[in-house]
């Protein structure tokens, strides 16, 4: 991309702002200038153990980053339950908003960011990294083809880890008051986003939680699932967890066709990702195996996919900046829609499992 | 094995007796005596254009196959709504019974069966074929190590082929005075004996089909899906169906480790099958890659796991000639506990997706 790079602001030192710090020096047109943390020490030791530039300011709080005149673009990692303060106030100040998932913790919230963002001219993007990796789009221009692939028919979606037994009771991730959605929000948020983009985002009529949903002591969902139906038939199914050997699986089914992966979420390897794909396959003679087999795939890339995420939000951006023009509706619609599917999976658990029609 | 082998029977002349013809001769202890059609043109036909060997005795009628004194054993790949009929005829006439699956439009009528097997003195076993693969045994040695496997928390199987529009209509596979649970009965039968297989074939507590049943014009199920709960919390869910491109898919997951298969009711090659296994994935430095990477393995073997099949109901209908014990119950036991999971699918896309308690 041509021009000047996009300057970002982080506000908060998680292990995943590590990841997209690391992103930003390695994405062409976007550069760091700014990290803050609640505790300066803790902010100044990421800036050393995370080799900064020297360049890069480094601050006590949040509000020092959102006020820095140099940064244009804030990513903010923070516990779900501090987004809508945190996303509005970056909004406020005219500056473009790349969120962590998931978004919040229903879609009130997440309105509440959208709104700010809009209504202050800055765009929106949510940190779901996958969606971006080029693997995403070879595997959508097979899935898009009405001969191999043929009809979508059904998704199913499993996205797991095994924390360990303090993990389940003290991480951030299992508290109610900072990321009550559990599980859900966590892992749950890529199984939804998975189903979604092999449904051209078109959104589910029902979604129905699936018996068995897994509490921790305080309440905090620490496994489920859930399974969906669109108008026409087409059906979907995911499980999510947290007591679970790790596993990122998504397979998405069509008349003619199936996608096989198995570490959709974070490739097995940064720059080479693969994928499975089979087309109209049958039964060899007797059927004694198959015929077609499905065939491997191997999608190889420059960039690891956060790259490419740092590198699409910058796009839109730049767009804004460079042309005046108002922010891009794509990504804050899906990230909506993502909520709104996290939103009836919690409210058929709530329920008893009770199906719930989702209305956009 | 030692001795002589047991002489088969077979009772019409279905695409699946054709392998299940090659199986009998392919495995050691096993030969095939006789063939029967309702139409003697048909049994002639099948029996040269399978190379069947001069001495097998082709009749124009099953009664023939079953009063011909040669036979021992009855392989039956008749249409579900006949075994009842069928395979109570071959255990009356003191003949042991291999069963094409589903065994039975419903457990009421498996339990007849079982019953007219055990009063005389007669081995059962379903004519399931992948249970019987070394891979399977393979697979079981990784599942029980409470190390590298751990606890069983999930598993979720997927099986599906695309019929086309005449199939979907015609075949004797969705037609309701023939095989009354359609593709429940043809493909769900294999997805939920994986699920009980990867249980050690403990029942659970409660079956709920999945919304999105989908029926032909005749009303017979064309898809659907359940999800299941154990007593102690491991779930499961299926997805079965006959417009869907063909996919084989068990995962097993546990607290340590998962196990991923593709092709798990027809190997991808005759002779060789694979599977993978993770054991304590987790994540590289800042969750670039996955360490470790789940591994690969293949099993290869002398016989397709059809022979194997044979071998092992051979092995029960020795014990029973040879030292004149008892009908083993180990195969009896799983088919009726397939069954009843059937049954309970069956009951809950009927109860528009209610919750079925499963009650042995």
């Amino acid at each position: 991309m041509e021009g000047n790079p996009i300057h970002f602001g982080i506000i908060g030192c998680a292990e995943i702002s590590r990841k997209v710090s690391r992103a930003m020096s390695l994405a062409p047109s976007a550069t760091l200038s700014a990290i803050g943390s609640r505790s300066i020490d803790k902010a100044k030791r990421f800036a050393v153990e995370n080799g900064l530039p020297e360049a890069v300011n480094v601050y006590g709080s949040y509000e020092e980053v959102l006020d820095d005149p140099t940064v244009e673009a804030v990513y903010v990692p923070l516990p779900t339950s501090m987004h809508v303060q945190w996303a509005v106030a970056v909004a406020e100040r005219k500056k473009h908003v790349l969120l962590e998932k998931p978004t919040a913790l229903n879609v009130a919230d997440l309105d509440r960011i959208l709104e700010a963002c809009e209504s202050n001219g800055v765009q929106f993007m949510d940190g779901t990294m996958w969606v971006h990796h080029p693997r995403t789009h070879k595997m959508k221009e097979l899935l898009s083809d009405p001969n191999r692939f043929g009809e979508l028919r059904s998704v199913h979606s499993d996205f797991a880890y095994c924390g360990d037994a303090q993990f389940l009771e003290n991480d951030i991730r299992v508290k109610p008051d900072l990321d009550g959605l559990g599980a859900l929000g966590d892992t749950g948020w890529y199984c939804i986003r998975s189903i979604l983009w092999a449904n051209d985002y078109e959104l589910p009529k029902t979604v129905t939680a699936l018996q068995g949903t897994y509490f921790n002591k305080a309440g905090v969902i620490l496994s489920c699932g859930a399974s969906m139906v669109w108008e026409d038939g087409k059906v979907a199914t995911f499980h999510c967890g947290l007591r679970i050997n790790l596993v990122m699986d998504v397979t998405v089914h069509g008349s003619n066709g199936t996608l096989h992966l198995n570490d959709f979420v974070i490739p097995f390897k940064e720059t080479s990702a693969p994928f499975t794909f089979g087309t109209k396959n049958g039964w060899a003679e007797l059927s004694l195996g198959w015929r077609p087999l499905p065939s491997e795939h191997v999608v190889e890339t420059d960039l690891p996919q956060e790259a490419y995420m740092v590198e699409e939000f910058v796009r839109l951006v730049k767009s804004i900046k460079d042309s005046g023009s108002k922010p891009d509706s794509k990504w804050p619609t899906i990230s909506r829609k993502t909520q709104l599917v996290i939103d009836a999976v919690k409210a058929s658990i709530d329920k008893g499992c009770e199906p719930i029609n989702v209305v956009s």
